[in-house]
């Protein structure tokens, strides 16, 4: 186990109605507050007219900004860190996905800086100080409600870039199992297949004597395994959203990966693949990770073959951890299809019925590795030539 | 899965050489704390040394106050608060185990009041504000680096009592499995007993739909039994000992128990044994235990079933599941057997030689129950009588 330090401030209000006291959350740190969301689900199911309610009740002042998007972009960033600095506004509430919580903690980072917040991003500096960020979560999938990360797209030149500070976990985070009810099948689906990408970054690593977390890990994965696709059946389901929802929390928020250095090739992978095609980021992760599986296998077999064993049930062929092992990343698959996903790069609908196409292989190879200049990866480091191959095998 | 708030500030600094820490992490808080520990073994390891050069280092002053005892006295915490007056400290800095930072807590919240901080253990009135705590362990067992509780002993009527408060979540903890290495063999024991015990505190819940905590807690569990006699057997083993340390914090930091109610009839059960006859409390707890499940077997056969499946690999026999959950109650035994601690009241070697008297049994029971004004237990409820009951068994 290596070293570490751990601290998760976020305070988070987990149940049935809970967000009636976002009001009450939200006084204690500012009266005056940007409130964040993407487009008219949260105005159509209620939510907003019940979160402006408790607002008002506590004294709270509110400036909207709707129209987040998928892979939040950073003009609507700019606009929230205007209306922050104009409007002398104290908070920045976050009431939707991964997303919404991103892009507001973008906006708190930019809002107290005269610069322009996208140097974070690209690696430019270092916030020294952010609004305090407050979140509703509508859908179980990012886990930004609880950490310390932020991934935003700026539109020119289609760069996906993330951030991460201590500054920027949210002050509270209110979890209703019940806000997300009326999510689509295929959000429901992108959300557990990033919950479970969450989890396996942070699985296959080469810190050894990590028996413990081991343990966190795959029984947070068997919860996504086990209770994803029953929400997907019955979404409805509170009692299986419940833990659904918890387990995408604990599964980044930064516990389990205390004292293990995770891999995150297939999310860097993946930004490439959304930022270019602006495809769901579950749905990208399920084509890039059983490829990147494919390719690392043999750093670990012993690693992917407990992983198989413990989390996908996999009898152990003892004679041949190997078999054990694609097993595991058969049942992965399978996993991802019995909820409607596909796992290769063709099944990716894209935009206006576009696919990802070869001539870009090339090209999201070389971007994200900076033209060859960096590897990306843990587990394994992924040379430019390295992350071509995992593409090739998502074909 | 019921509504739940969790939030757990504490900093965790974990590792080898984090000590040399402390004094930075202090000094964030006050430049002049009160320096808490208990006998002479944390002078004769050189610890004592390392942590006051580092507070020297920082600029932070100290007032020592050593001598705490297991089962922490309610008349040096009286001592630590009225220095803590006297000298206008700002902290309560504890290095040691789990008496020690109990002592620091409540000296913390005395500190601040002017009337006697014993009377928030007997229920009357709650805290309101507390001294920052800081903390260098070096037990793994109570929990009480990052945990909202504390248990004190008023020696007069030996009376041991709780407080739990957010207010004393300690703000850092330092962990670092080295300073483990020189603990008594029956010390170790005590300790896993300890952490195994907030875990099945909390595990055997009548809460439905938890299945995500219940694997949490199953696999902290399988460690500590994993773990536990590796440390037992190689007391120098910093990768073993850094599992048990870890899982000792997260058995009982909060996190496990969110959305579920726990039992805890068995640690206030033990709480009456080691308040009269001052055996360790993990000791005692390997006592209780096993009594308790034996009691309370048939509230959920299917719950003692599935911890005996999943946390001691006991071969399920379906048709008969009391049959599985006892086995798993002998294998918890044999657990505490292969430690060196016994499982029977007569076991305990009490004081001078003293026995645990069956005379007093009625005496705990009563004492346990208010004189059986009030039941103990949340997944079955004992009054007096049963308390009596469960001792019975322990016999």
């Amino acid at each position: 186990m290596d070293n570490f330090d751990f601290r998760n401030p976020t305070k988070i209000v987990f149940g049935r109605g809970t967000e009636a006291r976002v009001g009450a959350e939200t006084a204690a740190y500012s009266k005056k507050v940007l409130l964040h969301y993407g487009g008219g689900s949260v105005r159509a199911s209620g939510l907003y007219d019940r979160v402006t309610a408790s607002l008002k009740a506590s004294g709270v002042e509110w400036i909207d900004l709707g129209g987040v998007k998928p892979n939040p972009r950073l003009s609507l960033v700019h606009e929230g860190v205007r209306l922050c600095k104009e409007k002398g506004l104290g908070m920045v509430l976050a009431v939707g996905g991964g997303s919404v919580i991103d892009s507001a903690k973008a906006i708190a980072m930019g809002a107290v800086i005269d610069g322009d917040v996208w140097d974070f991003y690209l690696g430019k500096g270092e916030p020294k100080a952010a609004l305090p960020v407050g979140t509703v979560l509508t859908i179980p999938a990012a886990g930004s409600e609880s950490s310390t990360g932020t991934v935003i797209t700026n539109e020119v030149g289609l760069l996906k870039r993330a951030v991460n500070s201590e500054l920027i976990y949210p002050r509270f985070s209110i979890l209703n199992p019940e806000l997300t009810f009326t999510l689509p099948r295929f959000q429901i689906a992108c959300g557990a297949a990033d919950i479970m990408a969450h989890l396996m970054e942070r699985y296959f690593t080469t810190v050894e004597h990590v028996e413990f977390t081991d343990r966190l890990l795959e029984a947070t994965m068997k919860t996504i395994a086990l209770k994803a696709p029953v929400v997907l059946d019955n979404p409805q389901d509170y009692d299986a959203w419940s833990e659904v929802m918890w387990a995408g929390t604990i599964a980044h928020n930064n516990l389990l990966n205390a004292g293990r250095v995770g891999d995150w090739a297939s999310h860097d992978i993946e930004h490439e693949i959304s930022g270019i095609y602006d495809v769901a980021h579950g749905a990208g992760l399920a084509v890039v990770f059983p490829a990147w599986m494919k390719h690392t296998l043999n750093r670990d077999i012993a690693r992917f073959a407990q992983w198989a064993a413990r989390v996908w049930n996999v009898d152990v062929d003892f004679r041949n951890p190997e078999a054990t092992a694609r097993e595991g990343i058969r049942r992965l698959e399978a996993f991802y299809h019995s909820m409607g996903l596909g796992t290769r790069l063709a099944d990716l609908k894209v935009g206006a019925g576009l696919m990802v196409g070869e001539d870009r292989l090339d090209e999201m190879a070389s971007k994200c590795t900076d033209a060859g200049k960096r590897t990306v990866g843990n587990f394994v480091k992924l040379d430019r030539a390295a992350v071509r191959k995992v593409l090739e095998l998502a074909r």
